[in-house]
């Protein structure tokens, strides 16, 4: 299991800085939607630059445009980038090759996509699945992503990531119920009160 | 018919000077999601700044963290702000909110919607509904907002827009079938030989 840690909503200098605390115990960094909506690319650039040995996800949730995009994160030192699974086949089609020309990864992100969506997509085998309750559906419904999933419609060679409101009490049930390769943490660690610690812990459940 | 000239794939400079030769002709400016995820909200407010009496729509793609991100956009001088129709309702309950609350609109980017979506979309009556064929659907599919949408699903009262590969030619066509009351043109103007004269000939049409 890896964690990823999602950075949303912060400055860059504020995220490099959160970071540094908890990079022994995570493996990704995730640059969040918001962060680069608000300052662009230079976010990218500057986590890469700050943490050079770290795989950086770009979480740019393409939905069009897709070549410029993901040329754009790749050249800007991200080693993933995201596009939305409710988009055209035909742009995950263009990420999945612009992709595999730079040696890099796409993440799909699952939300708000139908179970026939979800078949479908599974035809891109290279790229990280990941199921995610969004911000949103977190902080007016209550959801949260505790493992409720159906992990039946994935092959074992399918790479399973889940994010959504994750804390470690709701880990343990996740992992048995969809056993993600990749755990998405954000403000369970980024807004605990010692991020330090609180990553610790996660990094804990991780190598148990 | 307003003229909502759409700019992507361009630095901000080369964006002023664009829509400085051709403001007489254009009604919107929109700051293209290229811009926004390369360059951050500095390009929503650089061009409020160079244009203050143009209504600025920010093409942010919302589809998560709608509060967050519609107030940086309406915090930045965007007048109008768009949300994905594929979002989870509950997004775009909150766009619908802020926009209130700022003031100003919402547009909803219908891509990839299916009927069922954009019918459950009709309540949202004070917002833009965005007729779009994406630039990767244009661009690898050869498909074109060329009119042939249903227009049947539209009560009166709801504002339509239209974007994607519409051209001088094809305009006629899109009033007849669509009759969106705003028009969104990209390269049609921005890739023309003579951008003056392109728009001066969509404005042109505007006024017929």
């Amino acid at each position: 299991m890896k964690i990823q840690l999602a950075l949303d909503r912060m400055e860059i200098d504020e995220a490099i800085e959160l970071t540094k605390k908890v990079e022994d115990s995570i493996d990704w960094i995730e640059i969040g939607t918001s962060l680069i909506k608000e300052f662009g690319m230079t976010s990218v650039r500057a986590m890469k630059k700050a943490f050079p040995n770290k795989t950086i996800v770009a979480d740019i949730k393409t939905i069009d445009n897709a070549r410029y995009e993901f040329e754009m994160c790749f050249e800007a030192g991200a080693d993933v980038a995201t596009v939305m699974g409710v988009s055209p086949l035909v742009t995950i089609d263009i990420c999945m090759d612009v992709a595999k020309r730079y040696n890099k990864f796409v993440m799909i992100d699952l939300l708000n996509t139908t179970e026939q969506q979800k078949r479908e997509l599974l035809k891109y085998s290279d790229a990280v699945f990941c199921e995610h309750v969004s911000k949103d559906q977190q902080e007016e419904l209550g959801a949260a992503n505790q493992g409720t999933m159906k992990s039946d419609l994935y092959t074992p060679d399918i790479t399973i990531a889940a994010a959504g409101g994750i804390t470690l009490d709701s880990l343990d049930t996740l992992r048995k119920s969809l056993n993600p390769e990749i755990v998405i943490i954000g403000s369970a660690i980024t807004k605990a009160e010692n991020p330090t610690e609180a990553a610790a812990k996660f990094k804990q459940v991780e190598v148990k």
